[in-house]
């Protein structure tokens, strides 16, 4: 067996800890599968004093990150955020080690720079864990579709927001309720805007899209609406029509129409009709949506977070590029030919749910339409129901199911709506995604 | 861009035909993003006056097989069966040539004398469309997975049966009607026999564990049970228990007990829970369920049969076997260095449902559970309803579902609960995975 390969991980957090310990105890398996031993030749912290589990050995760790990637044959990135992450990146392809990082935010914000460093050197840069945890996607679309024309992708891509859902809609209690109970049970960060305002979505979407259609997209590209607009009454209104609501991230190719080719990319709440297999992906689990055009339809389903979950996708991604070391070539390097535009949100096509508090008489409903019919909005349906107690005797809750219509032409529509004198209010505008 | 690759088509069934299809009118994409043109160097058929979709061009074709796999950079073998198939892959691989293949019969038959024969030339050998269609499954097995230890695969493989189950569930037909029917409309063969007794699943099982577990299973590893003694009555009597029942390729590595290590590889159908990921598996879909001790639960779901999407998988390898071409390298090699016993049909652990009638008086209980005790069998639950009408009124049925036991045990409790003077009839032995 040829000489073992030397490992560096920089960062030793709930991920790391699990790299470490099963670069450890599955060695043989590990260098079996290979082709040589991997060695752990050390793990970079900010800090050699902190807690950490019994499993880390303390002689493996080092504050001189540099050194560590200097020396070693894989380097896999762990720390997270921009800086020094980005730079020790760098440094590494352009001592020709392969890297394998988890970072979501740095390939959304920094994927090109990183993609022509590892080009330039001829080095693998891989990273399975950036998107849905343990769930093996990136490879997929970046090789399994290689041959095969993605036309949309569809994602529950955060568990905490898919968590909060998802007790929302079993428990009936509103969103702040359940962000406390998911801060204490550990699923929500003390300070969760980057899971319920989209942010982190929006990084998976913009990593997602740009394998799917070969181009580029970054986070700046992606229309981001989180969970916080959603109501008890929104999700109840959804179940009992045969929806459930998901924190939806959607990249859609448009061939046809005046924007197109382009693609779109959004991060929002949607109505899941129950029968989609999105419907059914509950608590903290993921599951990407993909329609290729040969394909059909593909789904693919797991743990979206957790330390020992994502270990499993870095160390996949371990096993890759320590295969090229030992039996030459390399992975598959960017795919960004397709150079397409990445669309405004106002070219976001895709169905809508309106939700209206009407004055009930005669007349209501023609006004309503002919506002949607000066839009060009095509009504799929539309659902009357008696007012809940406390609006009135004389209201009505009008429910507007759109077919496929721009998001320009909804939100002119919602407006003029919302003048109308026979509507009182515009209670819920959301997009109806997977029907 | 470097010179065209020469890509040799081998069969043109409805597979090949979409193959030959996608390379012509994809021909600028999949150049992109191979690094080179592929060029469709030729078909081979047995019969050039065969009708063909009007998408093949007749200059295409080649009786003359051997000819075309000697001139080609890729070989695509999607003939079926064994041979010429076998010698024909053979040959390509002694020449050098990449070769994808979708046969799963082969590959279940001959696949270590291919991957020897593959790893001898240094030559690529592909075959991610020969289980479950469209679905990457192979990939992800091969080389997301490979940081961690696979434990179980639960899989839906063959959309024929998964049909039949499921029309059979909704519309409470018997087997052989919902055959028929869909035999009338293409989804069944005019002999189902390899679909309904289970042979084709098993063969996928055979590749499925043969990954997963990094050891050798050939077909004849596998234990195989059909679904032509599932009944209408027992479809019913598991929907009223919160089941589906599904025909499931099951590969395990046991670890511990008289038998670790070792691999357990079967099909049978089987009571799967309602809220399983795999129930909602509908129709000609498929899906892998795949348990791994880092990953933990991961599922891959979408289309498991079809030209078209079966296509997609193909020209995903095409692709990749290419890039290798082009960019020097080459894919993953048969990994079976773990080199498992793959243990016998009775050594399978699993929880049972046993449906059985029996006389309705006091102390039956009694003696069936004291026979369930004598071979260690443990009871989960037990349900007893009066009789179903014709039966007798002094007659009762018995579900008892176990805990996890061995088949071997469950066998000797089967036959001596018949034996009982109590018990009239053990109507139904189904295994219960996934709860």
């Amino acid at each position: 067996m040829p000489d073992s390969l030397r490992v560096a991980l920089l960062g030793c957090g709930v991920v790391g800890t699990q790299v470490a310990r099963i670069l450890t105890t599955d060695a043989d398996d590990l260098a079996a599968r290979v082709g040589a031993p991997l060695q752990l030749a050390g793990i970079a912290v900010r800090n050699l004093e902190a807690e950490r589990d019994a499993s880390i050995d303390p002689a493996w760790l080092t504050t001189d990150a540099e050194a560590l990637v200097d020396g070693a044959d894989v380097v896999v990135e762990l720390m997270g955020g921009i800086e020094p992450a980005r730079t020790l990146i760098l440094r590494a392809l352009a001592k020709g080690a392969a890297v394998v990082t988890a970072n979501k935010a740095l390939l959304a914000q920094h994927g090109p720079t990183l993609f022509e460093a590892a080009d330039a050197a001829g080095a693998d840069l891989y990273f399975e864990a950036a998107v849905a945890g343990a769930i093996p996607i990136v490879r997929p679309v970046r090789e399994s579709l290689a041959g095969d024309r993605v036309r949309r992708v569809l994602g529950i891509v955060n568990g905490t927001t898919n968590y909060v859902l998802d007790r929302m809609a079993t428990e009936g209690l509103d969103l702040d309720q359940v962000v406390k109970e998911a801060q204490a049970l550990g699923y929500a960060e003390a300070d969760p805007t980057a899971d319920v305002e989209g942010y982190d979505a929006a990084a998976k979407a913009a990593i997602l899209a740009s394998l799917a259609f070969h181009t580029r997209v970054s986070l700046d590209d992606v229309d981001r609406e989180g969970i916080t607009g959603i109501s008890a009454e929104d999700v109840d209104w959804a179940r009992r029509q045969g929806y459930v609501i998901k924190l939806l991230a959607v990249a859609e190719r448009y061939d046809d129409g005046p924007d197109a080719p382009g693609v779109q990319v959004r991060v929002h709440p949607a109505l899941v009709p129950e029968a989609h297999p999105l419907a059914g992906v509950r608590g903290a689990f993921n599951a990407v949506f993909v329609e290729a055009e040969a394909a059909g339809e593909l789904m693919f389903y797991g743990r979206g977070a957790g330390g020992v979950p994502t270990a499993s996708a870095v160390l996949g991604d371990v096993v890759s590029v320590a295969r090229h070391r030992v039996l030459g070539g390399k992975g598959p390097v960017e795919s960004s030919y397709a150079a397409l535009p990445v669309l405004p949100a106002t070219a976001a096509r895709t169905r809508f749910q309106l939700r209206l508090e009407v004055v009930d008489r005669p007349g209501v409903l023609a006004q309503v339409a002919a506002v949607l019919a000066g839009q060009d909005v095509s009504i799929e349906a539309v659902q009357q129901t008696p007012a809940p107690d406390g609006i009135g005797a004389e209201a009505a809750t009008l429910v507007i199911t759109t077919h496929v219509t721009t998001e320009l032409a909804l939100r002119v529509t919602a407006e003029a709506l919302g003048s109308l004198d026979v509507v009182r209010r515009v209670v819920s505008v959301l997009r109806v995604e997977g029907a």
